[in-house]
């Protein structure tokens, strides 16, 4: 009784281990085809062309901003879905203007000097006549409580800790010092500060200076803020070691009234299970430099990529897959804010969502989120397929996911950021040389296909 | 007795357990002050500056390959070697000239039109009144074969077969591409023609022509061989399909008689084994057209580098570390024989060699080779260093390793190749856009961190 007991387990686990065996070999063979259709008839290099060549910078509320929506609703609407729609959303919005400038003014070692300068969005501008002050060079929040009123009143404060380059992953660098840009003048001007100057975010010693989102807490007295390049960073904090510099700072910026844009939200029914949501994300607004080529057009093609991909491949989703372009990621999150609310309100649940706003460069994984519930579980599921993604390159972590899905968190689904490699894109970030150029076709079209490969993947076994 | 055995193995195994791990934490942190060294110190990119924009290309037996030489061993005078020489090697030249052109003469499409192209390195020239020809379109050399005399006779021949751009490993699809290039030549001139034009080696689609080796066969009569830009190939491609296409093409290149030139080698004794040689290089010669940055200025400056990170470290080698700066890589491994013959007369035994010359892009890892005999037992040892690189993005697999290096493989030590991301490489491959601003800063640090990691494992453990 025993052998025969012996006998037909062996014959139930052999068959159970071929079986396997066979599926993942299926899928191994699927997602072969996906890179292969990926690498030879994708088309989001030619959607990126437009988004940046032929739109080019998207600042949330603009009317390069209205384009985008039009064009991604368009291209949604080629590609098959079962609904494309965009969904209302309020945005604050701002306009810089067209002065941007910082300047040495009469130093004893170097005379007057232009320094290449942003004013940082959100900012409020100096007025036409601009003003000029002594500057404090700082290097942290703290130090500036610690000089307190007598060090920083009516003087421009001057934050210079740069990104630590020898954190691997440039996110870590940039979370490390990014306060200063965000809540530096604020900080500033609560101890009196006349204004803010802030050195770029970047581990690169360049001229190209990085803006970005600033914000001011309830109650302070607004100032206005700008962002140096990180050679003028340089150059200040070494001129300020001999003498007491003077700068002088002029910005046009400013804060105009809220206005209503959109999200493009295209959606494929699942066949068996359409209440399980797959989202798949980028943003479409961008800063008003350059062309948001890296941050984010590349995340906005890569979503629309998802559903071409799966259209070419006749793949007939199980589960509801659902590309929504975002509006706004860069200055308040009006378009994910209306999204998590509307969907909330709806008792939706997305059972994984994923987002691409790190850039186009060439892949390295995925980083996976959820409630702390939930996690383990959730995430085990998905490193059972690391097999099959490895051979790309790709690695499977616990990380952040992105700023847009992140209200999806309470829905206790699995949140997914798409993790290219991130030596780069603090090179390009917010700048005017966030351009088309910057992105390699290749490395776009293979993070369209490492997406599409997970979505596959999720779609086809779910998620418990 | 059994319960006082069983304790005293708990005891054993436990505190050899403790020792590897400590052991491995302590090389864990002597890893990440590399890197750290690297990202903060380094002096590659600097290096870099003065190889491509201070001297540029450097095509072997020329005055910027002299100067590259001068220049390589100057650095490593600086670097506190035991001992710096140079290697005199016996190098093929020749000169480019200064009228590469292909021109489509009176098409019935559109008339006539210049075509972006690069005489391939070491083709003779067609003489100052340059060829005419109706060209014959094949996609591989088997084709001229079977086209033989009647399709080929009095044409020129134009190979078209793109790089596959379903190959995650670009090397692979250039592998799959480039003997059209190297020998295509000689086969069409087998069958009597009177040219040759080769689709440029990237799978890019642009106006930028890819020059690079090749080679006529012995007895065969040269014919000009000249590669043309991927868009124009595809131009090419269209109007054969409805005409017989015309060309004319010239150049004024021509092989001069062969030359002396050197490898710069530098040495670090070893301290305990001095007989057990790491090398680690790159190749110091380059294409004339560009600045030969990634290839292989960054090889180049990533073994010196690695010099300079075990000198800021205080490292003692245990063995003998040597970096070589190999000549004439491109065209006839000159340097490469003169250093091999040298090294197997002296019956040296390099039992680990490190090549970088895939360029300075994000590291991936590193492909290891050896003689069959020996290629498990070192491998094996090489793999279980894998926990400490994985942080760092790693990953260690078999594969080719570095022309220079590849004639050591008979002293039966690990040969391996330094591997970075390689989806861009064939962008800039031989080409006038592979200069310094295609190199990033942190990526060619990274690889000079990766190589010196491994190169502080090699040493400190060795190999059986």
């Amino acid at each position: 009784m025993k052998k025969v007991l012996f006998f037909f387990t062996g014959i139930l686990l052999a068959s159970t281990l071929s079986g396997q065996t066979s599926q993942q070999e299926a899928d191994a063979r699927y997602i072969r085809e996906i890179y292969d259709m990926a690498l030879t008839e994708a088309s989001c290099y030619d959607w990126l062309y437009h988004l940046t060549k032929g739109i080019g910078g998207r600042l949330a509320g603009s009317p390069e901003s209205a384009a985008a929506v039009s064009y991604g609703r368009h291209i949604l609407d080629t590609l098959g879905m079962d609904t494309v729609f965009l969904q209302p959303c309020t945005v604050p919005t701002w306009v810089r203007g067209d002065a941007d400038q910082v300047r040495i003014v009469n130093s004893e070692q170097i005379g007057t000097q232009e320094l290449h300068a942003l004013a940082l969005g959100h900012s409020i501008g100096t007025g036409p006549e601009g003003l000029a002050g002594e500057i404090v060079e700082v290097f942290s929040l703290d130090e500036v409580e610690e000089l307190g009123r007598a060090g920083v009143e009516g003087k421009i404060v001057f934050y210079n800790r740069p990104m630590d380059p020898t954190q691997l992953n440039t996110f870590s660098a940039y979370g490390g010092a990014v306060d200063q840009r965000g809540i530096g003048a604020s900080k500033a001007s609560e101890y009196g500060a006349i204004g803010m100057l802030v050195r770029s975010m970047t581990t690169r010693l360049d001229d190209v200076p990085h803006t970005g989102a600033m914000g001011y807490a309830p109650g302070v007295e607004p100032i206005p803020a700008m962002a140096i390049s990180t050679n003028d960073a340089e150059l200040l904090s070494r001129l300020n070691k001999k003498e007491a510099v003077r700068v002088f700072m002029r910005s046009d910026c400013q804060r105009t009234p809220p206005a209503t844009s959109y999200n493009v939200v295209g959606e494929i029914k699942g066949s068996t299970h359409p209440d399980e949501i797959i989202l798949i994300g980028g943003h479409l607004d961008s800063w008003d430099v350059g062309e948001g080529a890296h941050d984010d057009g590349a995340g906005c093609v890569h979503a629309m990529e998802v559903i071409e991909l799966l259209r070419k491949m006749n793949y007939q989703p199980k589960r509801t897959i659902r590309c929504v372009l975002f509006m706004n990621e860069e200055s308040g999150l009006g378009g994910a804010r209306a999204y998590w609310q509307a969907s909330n309100e709806a008792n939706e649940y997305h059972m994984a969502a994923i987002e691409s706003d790190r850039g186009g460069f060439t892949p390295r994984g995925f980083t996976f989120d959820a409630d702390d519930e939930v996690f383990t579980e959730k995430f085990q599921q998905v490193y059972e397929w690391l097999p099959l993604l490895e051979p790309y390159g790709l690695s499977l972590s616990k990380g952040g996911s992105g700023a847009d899905i992140s209200g999806l968190k309470i829905q206790k689904g699995l949140l997914a950021g798409f993790e290219p490699d991130s030596q780069r894109y603090f090179d390009y970030h917010h700048t005017a040389i966030d351009t088309f150029e910057a992105v390699n076709k290749r490395e776009l079209e293979l993070g369209a296909a490492a997406i599409t490969s997970l979505v596959y993947l999720l779609d086809k076994y779910g998620l418990k």
